[in-house]
């Protein structure tokens, strides 16, 4: 009963089968690996984006500070949800990579409302030597409270964007958990709506630790694989980032792996609602944010439950509600879940 | 025939099955994996240190950057020789994570001189606020080209920079192949000869990418972690780094796969040696630079052999003598080698 | 009738003076002039400090960064005011000076409240790598709209950051301004009420440029050294600025310049309560924000007064408010004042 | 007898009386003075470069730093002499200012030549991601050693860094003085010799403190302005810095100020060179470096001259040759100079 996070739960087999069969004979290190043109035409073909520009990572804040730093001079500021993970959870790391370049937050607990963009990047004074410049919006999608931008909303906030002259960057950890849960093709999430560069997650959703950061603008791709490589972040091995990735997306898996932790948190929240849990953001993918009494809670922590408490001590009336953040990946399975829906 | 480097070959069995088992169930998050801890009492016992910290990231870049940030003030320069890593492949990432601090380049083309390293610390003015401030020195063991550092050699060198209240920086990302090359103890080879920190590699010795970074002075771990994570190198799924090392240390596996491919190395040069090339450097571990007609080169480049022309065009007098960088992993096989060797 | 800000009027003749009179003869470079023994001596004395580390730069951003720098890790965070200096008008260069840390910002319109500051800093985590660390708390006395925190109110607000181990830095851009309306000491302003280092502004007091960094503890002198002149700011004529502060401090002239504006402020502050004109923020210091009749205001513009409108355009019915910020540094005279509030 | 350095002595009358002249009224902050209006309009004509940027900034560090940083990538290297400024003298403010780019250095204790450049610059490898890229290539004109290129000498390197597409720097803290000497125009020693951005120093030949950048290409204008606020160089009453410049401009005042300098420093060097003392670079401008006995030396030091010994220690056989800088500034007299040779 592991839904502490998408994050501890083993590679899917798609994938860790490609790893394996990669580890023969010898390849060409540094990108230049025979898995890695595989890569690139198909989440070309993915993207429905001939010219796409891609190149991989290993961790979810190095795709998005490296996507972001090209599109960031040091004066501007980034506009992002004051719950970002690039605000919350990358220890300055867009600001590192970014040369001092600052953060502006959009004050929300969930999504940005694009009235609210507007009247962030309103009060930016572009042509003002002494305030920071304008610079590119962040959105994230899956966002950081399971939630997912509807197409309409997406294209709402990069309408805005686009209207100061503001490239837009999307973080999709989740990804394709957003995708499936909309049902709509890649590139429609993406430069169909206004995406310039997105974070393409691999490592929640099945892989051992790689992302894609796909710029529909190729003109950016020398810039990128020099901060990549001055980021320390081009690996020699290449080949065990390609190969997860050439996995992840063979036959569609990432959509299959994402459908199935969408399924199941859909079904944990189903089982939640039954049982009289109040959710604190509408589910939409694969994270639920829910009310239950304290009492429940402590049940399920002795019965060996892990996930986070978002809000309320362990200790206190035992009908209090307490706040839980409960995720799935796509290896939790249907009996863990109802087994946990059981101490209700 | 593949000698163009020790990052093309596939990973150890001894590293690839333990990256196979961590496939299994959940493992806590960013380094709090149950197979870290056996990894951190591993490095300790290895290196006969108790106390050291312990981190692990994916590229060699990353360890040396990190490391060296740790002892480096912006105003400062880090001592190196001319042909250092860190010098010349790593596009800038030790100023970037230095925030921009400057290298001292030792003329050289190998192995730093103490007294040439004395001379590059004595030129530098500490307490003059005009110019650099002295940093650490940063020692390349086995070096870029292939030969090794005595213990005599490298307590010469520590000893100068500890002279200067200097901190000690080693790259290792051969160390095996040096340390099986002297036949020493890995603490022979750092702490007990002035090293402060160490980058121990594991990516070209038979992991798919991984490397570790050994503080000696605990202190240093905090702020460690916190440049880790702002760098965007704390892996999510660390268990899959944790595991990688796991199986590099277990039975002193690195050890032996150093072996092997030290044992390759010598084989190749032996039989260089026999058919008349000359040795740009004495090869002491698993790379070698040779210099032979350039009619063997083309002969040996028509058979499909795989190695970087260092000096000296394809095209020429047949007669005319080139330069190659050769070198083995374990993956090697003898008849490769050989077979090689017949086209002499 | 030039209200438009105290860094457009002539620099006091005290000031004048001094700068005139160090035109003479050689000295020493690089701050190792006579005259900066003198202002060292006298910035102790007037700080009640004697072990006070003191430094001189040219701007106010200069000596915000540099200072706010030596005590900000690149992985931490600063605390201030939505509305200070530090973030609306130093176009990212505290970020850039402290190597990219963050700022988070308190909300309000004018001073921080001490439950607002424990809120953002509460929220922090310290010792979680995700996040930014916390760092130092910047309070800006005169604030940015002209109000002055009492002593009890800077004190509640530095016994916050203490609380969380944060050092306090002060933006003293007008710090006479504050002096003489609390009629308090220099120190009962800073190290009595919690202020480890202070920007002591002259510029917009009556000289030319010049701005002294004030440590109260004197560990941080050669870190500053260094920055200063890694950041460019290490005068070689340096004897020109120390002149300006030698003037400024000499007989007391900064409190003497600083009530002269202060006077002029009154008197224009009353002029305008008499007239009708409502303030923005009771005007405590050199600085008023009010609103009059848009009417009026084209009067004012007409007859030549100068000033920056807050709120409102220049255009619209008129007798709607406007609001406007209106700054009197010492050589306003009250001929000038009369002659704009006989406008109204 | 004060020959340590160009900027010990007091400021020209000629610059003085503008800054005196400047402290009345009113003027807009920030460069909107009228008197950079003046400024702008006589360096365009002064360098025939009718759309040239200026800017203005008041030390010789911040002028070269912000004007490289223009033309500089993090991932790129600055190319310049071993004993350029920028490299001993600037305590990694390049660095800084450039994101952390790199410096390579030409080995030379003088001027470097064509050939030493074209093999610094040749060693690069531009389109390789691992190593640092070419940036910019920084001259120093009159360079570190008192001499003078001649333009042929300024063209040959020009011609160089333009065939490997790199931008040109020039470091001019001495300008005038090596204009002077050539006896050429602004513009051939600038543009018209390949050179695209200029630190033309004020400071040293009679300023306070006052450098102007000049770009020919403005495209790089608007980067300038932000770089120069972010950097904390831009002044709030930079009146006080344009009316130094424009007094400096002033019916060729600079000229005139480097004409006597350089005068002085030749009376000085004729009298060195008749009493039998040997030049380590043969003097051009108003540098000289020198060797004599050291009991003269001793004599020297006791009669009250203040200069730096380049070599050799005080103390030591009375007939040893020692190695001096001497600096001759507009202020020193004739009679001081007789008086210091009157000891030879």
């Amino acid at each position: 009963m592991f839904f502490a996070s998408d994050n501890a739960g083993p590679a899917h087999p798609s994938v860790m089968n490609r790893v394996i069969a990669a580890n023969a004979a010898h390849q060409m290190p540094y990108g230049k690996d025979t898995i890695m043109d595989e890569v690139t035409a198909r989440i070309r073909e993915v993207f429905e984006a001939p010219d796409a520009a891609v190149y991989l990572v290993a961790t979810g804040t190095a795709a998005n500070v490296l996507a972001l730093a090209c599109y960031t001079q040091p004066w501007q500021t980034m506009f992002c949800s004051a719950v970002a993970h690039i605000e919350q959870d990358e220890c300055n790391a867009p600001e590192f990579y970014a040369s001092g370049a600052k953060l502006t937050l959009i004050p929300t607990d969930d999504k940005m409302t694009p009235d609210a963009l507007e009247a962030a990047i309103a009060t930016q004074t572009p042509g003002n030597v002494h305030g920071a410049q304008p610079g590119p919006v962040s959105i994230t999608q899956v966002t950081e409270r399971g939630t997912v931008h509807s197409l309409e909303e997406l294209r709402a906030l990069t309408a805005v964007a686009k209207a100061h002259g503001c490239p837009v960057h999307l973080d999709g950890a989740r990804f394709a958990n957003a995708q499936v849960a909309l049902g709509c093709s890649a590139a429609d999430m993406t430069w169909k709506s206004g995406v310039d560069v997105v974070s393409f997650g691999g490592t929640k959703n099945g892989c051992l630790g790689v992302e894609a950061v796909v710029f529909f603008d190729p003109a950016k791709a020398w810039e990128f694989e020099l901060r990549r490589k001055r980021g320390a972040h081009l690996f020699s091995k290449h080949r065990y980032l390609s190969a997860q990735m050439a996995g992840y997306l063979e036959n569609n898996a990432f959509l299959d792996i994402a459908r199935t932790a969408n399924a199941n948190a859909m079904r944990l929240a189903d089982g939640l609602r039954a049982a009289g849990a109040q959710f604190l953001h509408e589910p939409d993918a694969n994270m639920i944010f829910a009310r239950f009494p304290r009492a429940v809670h402590k049940k399920l922590h002795d019965a060996g439950a892990r996930y986070y408490l978002w809000d309320g001590p362990l200790e206190g009336p035992a009908d209090e509600l307490v706040a839980a953040r409960l995720v799935c990946d796509w290896s939790i399975t249907t009996d863990q879940i109802d087994t946990f829906l059981s101490h209700f």
